[in-house]
């Protein structure tokens, strides 16, 4: 049976959860695993308190193939998870040469505060991964790998990452969108459901000013039983339109 | 000491991980809640996948005052999330006789299929929860709050359960925006942090068309202290704008 590599994302930030920021790199980072064949199988949004993040990690990198976290890496008070990654793999957080370096480069030695140095510090062992926006970088420690929140610099530090992550067979994906109501057509996106187990058939009734209606979302490794379940349930979709 | 209401939200759904759906439930949920004093405190998306979902709903009803969930309660074969509940909870999967006659009325018995009947089933014990978009309804069971994925169907029937949910004194915010950098004010809002022990500050860079810059997130459920704390990060703000 081929090997499934499954990843979790940390989000770390009370930003989140009180609503005040808007997360957009669940999305990205499930889409572009996706596409070198690893599954983002689970994603936990967890409060800028240490013994919550530290724990979550801990659990999750014991669980998961990769673990990826996002947010509280910036040079603020708020920005705890490098220390609680340090805490959590039970090594210190030290200054990492390269990075120091970098910053030193930046911002000159007049500039280069104490709160800014907290960004060049990274748990013993951890490998940099840069990226093109700011001169703080992210990190891997094992399993884990540490971006930043802000949603561009995320991508950076994942478009750097990316590379040399191993996982299976990209997913691919086919969505279809219908009038037609989801209760009408549940009964026979069961049955080819049934027919085809090795795509995941995801049913998404929307309403907006459009309309209302279904989507039909049809993932898989397997291009061709992809393609012979899409045009089934585009017959569906059609019969009850 | 003032008693904390904690919730979780448990976001079910393999269309958010795979990145084909943005959650919109998170951030609304979170700020509801702000308003009638209960913290969401953690949020988790988890997969369509039955023992996922139970092993998930049961660690964290025993861990948080609330838990809502969102998602999995339509009429089709990925709609697993009744079934979970009442399997987390050891309970049957009964057709509730108030969900079945506004069914009825709805659709007439004719359009009355099997499919829709699964939406008018609840874990024994649940108490209804009812919306105004449409006639399939959400549940309250014990602390376990089971809601739609659709925003605006979620949306209403959280209207429809806040005024049942016991919180604490509601959490105030202030917002401030400035184009200091982050590196600059760090170490001043550290002490300001120390200072409002009561107050929980926030940092958070941004990028966009209009420039880079930080904004300022200040939450309490002490008016004065928030007052007084973000006139001090204004000031700051203005010091190294």
């Amino acid at each position: 049976m081929e090997r499934v590599y499954r990843a979790c994302l940390v989000i770390i930030g009370n930003e989140i959860l009180s609503g005040s920021t808007q997360d957009a790199n669940l999305a990205f980072l499930g889409e572009q695993l996706n596409e070198i064949g690893i599954c983002l199988d689970e994603a936990r949004v967890v409060p800028d308190i240490p013994e919550r993040i530290i724990q979550t990690v801990n659990e999750v990198r014991a669980n998961f193939d990769y673990v990826f976290t996002t947010g509280g890496i910036g040079p603020t008070h708020d920005d705890i998870t490098s220390q609680c990654v340090a805490d959590a793999f039970g090594v210190p957080l030290l200054l990492h040469p390269d990075a120091y370096k970098a910053m030193v480069d930046f911002y000159g030695e007049e500039k280069l505060n104490e709160a800014r140095l907290r960004m060049a510090h990274v748990p013993e062992g951890a490998i940099l991964v840069e990226n093109d926006i700011s001169i703080a970088p992210g990190y891997q420690i094992e399993n884990v790998f540490v971006m930043a929140g802000v949603p561009k610099i995320m991508q950076s530090m994942f478009s750097k990452l990316a590379p040399t992550l191993v996982g299976g067979k990209p997913v691919l994906s086919k969505t279809v969108s219908s009038e037609a109501k989801e209760g009408d057509i549940a009964d026979g996106l069961g049955n080819i459901q049934r027919e085809f187990s090795d795509v995941d058939i995801g049913s998404y009734p929307f309403m907006g000013r459009g309309g209302t209606g279904v989507r039909i979302v049809m993932r898989s490794t397997n291009e061709m039983n992809l393609e012979q379940c899409s045009l089934k349930v585009l017959q569906l979709l059609e019969e009850f339109s």
